[in-house]
């Protein structure tokens, strides 16, 4: 490991668990908490990087299980790599496509070597283990690596959940090794913590990945279908027990709400497709909560989606205009809406920031909360 | 009619019939020969108005038959106007329907007084006649209205060419007589000239509509299935009939050779969806032809779409990575090529324009067809 510092810890909150922080990758500093956008097949749907870089994202997300089967990380790094395939130029982190094999291919089937499985584009038969993961993440060239991990599906025996978070740790250490070979520190690699919703697991998890030794810590398999409070709980337990001196990942998560709630405990980093997803099925956040596109209300609505947001979209288009390019299936509603959608996460994100740098989070949360929730 | 004037002619070439000119309008001036993108629903498919004018887009196109049957243009008034509703300041030139009632619309049933349908969207019964159509458009505010008329298709018997076209005639009257009682000065109208593929009919359809008087003149109901060397025949014998001090508009062409073409005979105007739909389908114009972006040879080609080419698209990316976007059916592919295909477009214009004006027509439509027909 290179003596070069990775992460900075600016800041703890005088109220709670909350942090400020700082990671230092090749493609430039990432300020933390942050919300990182998935672009998983090489773009974040609809927008252009300099979109995103206007709306102030740090980080984006790639996914090697889609970048692996379609184009193939080689084509990507005979193309240069990612950053410059897709010209974006900011730090990127990449998912080590655990998740995925789970959530999309077929016919899995999990060895202690690797995991089989039928991709879900044309049924072809592949595999990955840790070293491959490794091997594309460095084809790549994505500024923090995930390594392997086994997910599991809510709910789970606990037979079944001890085996895969003890498997992932043994996939964690052949990921470590495989890492050290490269000699490739100009890329960072975190370790994925699983151990379903029990407890002692993801203790056991988190202090056996912290014994490997990673840049940074994740917290995988949660938001898989347990009930939130559950999801809140594990956090709250186990929190404490990661390396302060080192950023948490917390994949997949979350809503505004959850990003409160998360970050409040100690979480620095967030990924979720849900802005994304959303504004393209025509739901979009707003100070007053969230609001459906297509409602007839909104028909001769002359306003914008949120009356408190300057983003491009609220400056220039009324939901009428929006709810009309909706009806009408024009891709330039995707667009607009997903703007609005990340731009309303980032600007999120950058006001928790203020408030724990003033010591006001408390305060702020509650500020948002009782708007948010209480949608007219 | 005003005196205020509407039309600039500032040039004829030496060497054919090719010309420069101005139409001035409330929302700016337009210089021609120009292409017109098509926005058909309020929006130029995947295109903000900034990347339009970016491009050097002067004036796009709206369509009073989708407009009004959705989100209906009674609407768009209240929103104050086409050009607020969509957030595009430049000039605006509206399709009266005609061409849509023919080709969209079902079960149409066509008398003198108007054209009853059944809408696409949701089959509910409709009808449009001139005087409806020139309320449409000032509902609209479009800084250019078309009127009303009655589009055969190909082949198509005389008498009933014949029919049409006297029908159109009439309704041109109609359409004049409802503008001049509307006393909207500050929006133009165009007639629009039919007779199939019928010379006599052609010319006796331009003269009656010069008789009514309009600020420009349209050629309606070409290249709907006839030889395209018909279609340049008959602008041959006919566009000198135009009178010289008005704009002509050639709807629904064109083409890169098109555009050469038909300026040489003396066309000032065109719109077409061509650039915007084969962008959606992945194929794209360089100065070396068509090119197929899907086809497996750029698969690892990391030059840009065109190398002659300075758009965003080929600024920024790759002709394999426009594959990779296309084949995981990535919207970004869209309006990439969307926004490339454009600005060939726009580029071609300013290059045929300085063509004119040098009086180097001739040398540079040969130069460009040289290369454009031989792509390797």
């Amino acid at each position: 490991m290179s003596e070069k510092r990775k992460f900075e810890l600016i800041k703890k909150s005088k109220q709670n668990n909350a942090r400020l922080g700082k990671i230092y990758t090749s493609h430039g500093e990432i300020n933390t908490p942050v919300f990182m956008p998935v672009g998983t097949q090489g773009t974040v749907k609809t927008l252009t990087p300099e979109e995103l870089k206007g709306i102030g994202v740090e980080i984006i997300l790639g996914n090697v299980y889609h970048l692996y089967l379609r184009p193939g990380d080689e084509l990507i790094k005979e193309a240069g790599g990612l950053h410059k395939f897709m010209n974006w130029q900011g730090p990127i982190l990449t998912d080590s496509g655990g998740y995925q094999v789970f959530s999309l291919a077929e016919l899995r089937k999990i060895t202690e070597e690797h995991v089989e499985f039928k991709s879900h584009i044309d049924g072809s038969s592949q595999f990955l283990d840790p070293e491959k993961v490794i091997q594309i993440q460095t084809n790549l060239g994505s500024d923090i690596m995930m390594s392997f991990d086994e997910c599991i599906p809510y709910p789970c025996e606990y037979d079944y959940a001890r085996q895969a978070m003890e498997r992932t740790l043994r996939w964690s250490g052949r990921c470590k090794q495989a890492y050290i070979n490269k000699n490739i520190e100009e890329q960072l690699l975190f370790g994925i913590t699983q151990g379903g919703t029990y407890k002692d697991l993801r203790k056991k998890s988190i202090e056996g990945t912290i014994e490997i030794g990673f840049d940074g810590y994740a917290i995988g398999g949660l938001s898989v279908g347990e009930p939130k409070d559950l999801m809140f709980e594990i956090l709250n337990d186990t929190m404490t027990i990661f390396p302060e001196d080192k950023p948490r990942y917390l994949m997949g998560i979350g809503t505004p709400v959850d990003l409160w709630e998360c970050i409040e405990l100690g979480v620095d980093m967030f990924d979720c497709v849900m802005p994304t997803r959303n504004a393209r099925n025509g739901q979009v956040f707003t100070s007053r909560g969230k609001l459906v596109i297509k409602n007839a209300k909104h028909k001769r609505d002359f306003r914008p989606l949120d009356l408190e947001c300057d983003c491009y979209t609220c400056r220039n288009y009324t939901r009428a205009y929006l709810q009309h390019l909706f009806n009408a299936k024009e891709i330039l509603a995707l667009k607009l809406n997903t703007l609005h959608n990340l731009h309303f996460m980032i600007q999120l994100i950058f006001k928790i920031r203020r408030a724990i740098q003033e010591d006001k989070f408390l305060e702020e949360k509650k500020k948002f909360l009782d708007k948010y929730m209480n949608m007219d």
